[in-house]
């Protein structure tokens, strides 16, 4: 599927305005930032990037694509003559994937051709809204386990055949041990994992005779499935069964049962308590009955006994959350000197306010710690110099003022395309799972809390701030 | 991208292990169904039909997608090769695109070897589930409206890039009136809007000058967003100057002014007036603010003066219930003669108790409205006598019955392919929108209640029951 047209049609109406006016290779500034963590979480993970950069690099508009916007009657020719030699040639900065983000601050910048710029707006937005969405979801979910794996079983219920294959990567950046998605694992090199259903069992005449057929053909990695019929009372005896008859005999130990239904903790206890009997203590459980975060911390403070969950629909679709409200907005433009201006939108909604300027973003760590301390959002050429001490302040109550001392200023957003080209190092999937788990673990554990987090502060710098209280007066009326 | 491997690990592990035991061209019959309908509504809209049959008579495993499962070492070599001959054959009935459904009827039913029928689960029910979602959520939108068209305009928030283009697809046969998804447009020949974003503002010096750069451009169509400062103070009046000295000069109406933060009632009121006095009662008000059926409701209830919505990630991605729980069981299975025997699936979760035998599933209309009474799934080839009475009951409480007269009993399920091959007559997006439009009407008001709506029958018919109960009594320990 061709991506380009992938874009509200505004974008297009707006691309041939500034075309119409000689307005169209204005150098323009637009930020990608989201305004809430998904279930009211402390910080977002940032996923999609590489997705994102292969489709910028790749924007073209084929023939069929000029011909369906010429049906419209909508474009003069010099538009769709301007589409069919588009290349995209932005620079575009953006925070790493696998980076805790949180709100109000750039984790994409593009600066670019003003119609360029605007046009990429719907596709930038979908690839990092969703990927984004998923790895946040699936970090919360993964933290919850303490130390248990969780794979990624959501393929049937997500939102299209992409969502399934990069909310599959998306999980997997964010910490799932693999994925049930095959073809995520085929083009990502993930893990894939997965045995048999119902059906299987269904299949044959006794509940037995299934799982010894199976585990014929997997003895060295048996997983049967327990709850077709009556999980306590034939599932799990005839689980042993076989291990007895087949996997044990064929030199092998049973790896697991899975359980997809019922009361996962009794049915686990209960499970837990016959496979130790049966002599098989080694023997996991693995839940995959709809759940989450919230229903797995509570399983364990009722005592379950399960070693690896299953995870589905409420990963795939961050059920409890579905929307990662990432917006794009013009936050500066160049004047007919070429100097970028600054621009801000404001809203009668305050939360709706922009800031304005080309923009970095920097994380300040305790230099003893490690532990990231607060991110400060600065105009795009500042330096926060980490030799001294750095006042932070609320952007909102600015009398709350602190001094940090003693850390280390890091830089968030670094460049990814420049004039259209990919610019940085393309990192493997294995050294962003990496990468997210050890910047996760700069995070104090109260941002990282499911309810209720400590809000992590993300302030403006003085400069910054000015810039934005200027605009904020002279356009509110 | 070649959805072949869109499947679950486990349906491939499953499929190898029907190859090994002889059983892979067992004739099996798997119905798609779900439990429950989102949002605790009335019904759900079918929807995903003609992409379903699409990729289902495009399947096969290229040379990649075989040598990435022979790195896995855990297939042999004559399931790969099964699998480089693959061929779907089997027979697919289903209910058409835009039906209401209920749950716990089978939606899709597919035939054929268990193998083919075991390894399309994932594709088939990434398919529908994802479109029905959509295509429910969008009616229940739709019909708070009250007739006021609804654009779908959630690209940017969708799950990816199947989910914007086959979202606006499912939104569109629901009954909205349009998209902003470019790309839908082009694929679908759904109609596509959309005018301009707060950056065009922006990007001119002020407002006014936005207002009339756009105005002079596209006078014919002149949609104005007024909220990117103020908008009663600016936004509103600025668009009214506009129209006065371009748009009404150019010989033209206004066609709208677009809302999308604040108190769309409050706004929308004084805008009206505004509008009103200024001498436009026919420019329209456009609400995008983040809406779905409940707060359009509420709108309404307050007197907001609303003719349009564009209704974005509340819709494409169902945030309130964004799950379509469809499931795909095995229903039948052929014996060694080649008879399709029921089989069932129990579970401690009564709601997870399959129903067996292959099925067919008659609606039943009263022959004087029109209006839908019940449907009733009835073993395939039980024929639901509409020339007499029939009697209903309660299959979990069977002593509710009754009795219905002067009606008309249709088949549900139809053949859309056979061996393989697509068989049905492939609607257009407008007979697909129509007919659903068409079928909603034939559904009580009670039935269509946003909340706490009339559960409609869906009853088995005698003959399946008693085939029911004897294997639950069968199975049950």
């Amino acid at each position: 599927m061709n991506l380009s047209l992938l874009t509200d049609f505004y974008e297009l109406t707006m691309a041939g305005g500034y075309l119409k006016n000689g307005r169209e290779n204005r150098t323009a500034c637009f930020d990608m930032f989201f305004r809430k963590v998904p279930d009211r979480g402390g910080f977002g993970i940032m996923a999609g990037l590489e997705q994102l950069v292969d489709e910028l690099e790749h924007l073209s508009f084929s023939h069929d694509d000029i011909d369906y916007l010429r049906s419209l009657s909508l474009f003069d020719e010099a538009f769709l003559q301007y589409l069919s030699n588009f290349r995209f040639s932005c620079d575009v900065w953006a925070v790493p994937e696998g980076t805790p983000i949180f709100p109000m601050e750039p984790i994409v910048t593009v600066v670019g051709p003003v119609a360029q710029a605007q046009l990429i707006e719907t596709l930038l937005l979908i690839t990092i809204n969703y990927q984004s969405l998923v790895a946040t979801k699936a970090n919360r979910i993964v933290r919850a386990t303490q130390g248990r794996p969780v794979l990624e079983y959501g393929a049937r219920r997500a939102h299209g055949a992409s969502a399934a294959v990069y909310g599959a990567r998306a999980a997997y950046i964010a910490g799932c041990a693999g994925t049930s998605c095959t073809l995520a694992g085929k083009r990502f090199g993930i893990p894939v994992t997965g045995t048999m259903a119902h059906s299987w069992v269904q299949n044959f005449d006794t509940e037995l005779e299934a799982f010894e057929a199976y585990a014929r053909q997997f003895p060295q990695n048996c997983v049967l499935l327990v709850d077709t019929y009556n999980t306590l009372q034939s599932g799990v005896p005839n689980a042993i069964k076989a291990f007895d008859s087949v996997v044990v005999p064929a030199g092998f130990r049973p790896r697991a049962i899975r359980i997809d239904s019922g009361d996962i903790t009794y049915l686990s206890k209960k499970a837990r308590r016959m496979l130790d009997e049966a002599g098989y203590p080694d023997c996991e459980i693995i839940a995959s009955n709809s759940v989450d975060e919230y229903i797995i911390r509570d399983l364990f403070i009722e005592g379950a006994r399960v070693d690896m969950f299953g995870v589905g629909e409420r990963l795939i679709t961050a059920s409890s959350d579905p929307v990662f409200g990432g917006v794009y907005k013009l936050s500066a433009l160049a004047d007919e000197t070429g100097t970028l201006q600054p621009r801000i939108k404001l809203s009668d909604n305050v939360s709706k306010v922009t800031i304005p300027c080309r923009k970095q973003v920097w994380r300040l760590f305790d230099r003893h710690t490690g532990k990231a301390l607060a991110d400060v959002v600065t105009k795009f050429d500042e330096v926060v110099d980490d030799r001294g001490d750095y006042e932070i302040f609320d952007p909102d109550h600015t009398w709350k003022r602190k001094t940090v001392t003693d850390f280390i200023a890091r830089p968030m957003l670094h460049p990814v395309m420049q004039d259209g080209k990919c610019v940085y190092g393309r990192p493997s999937i294995e050294e962003i799972r990496a990468y997210a788990a050890e910047q996760n673990a700069t995070l104090w554990d109260e941002v990282c809390r499911l309810e209720n987090p400590h809000a992590y502060y993300v302030d403006l710098s003085a400069p910054l701030w000015e810039e934005r209280d200027r605009l904020l007066k002279k356009h509110a009326l």
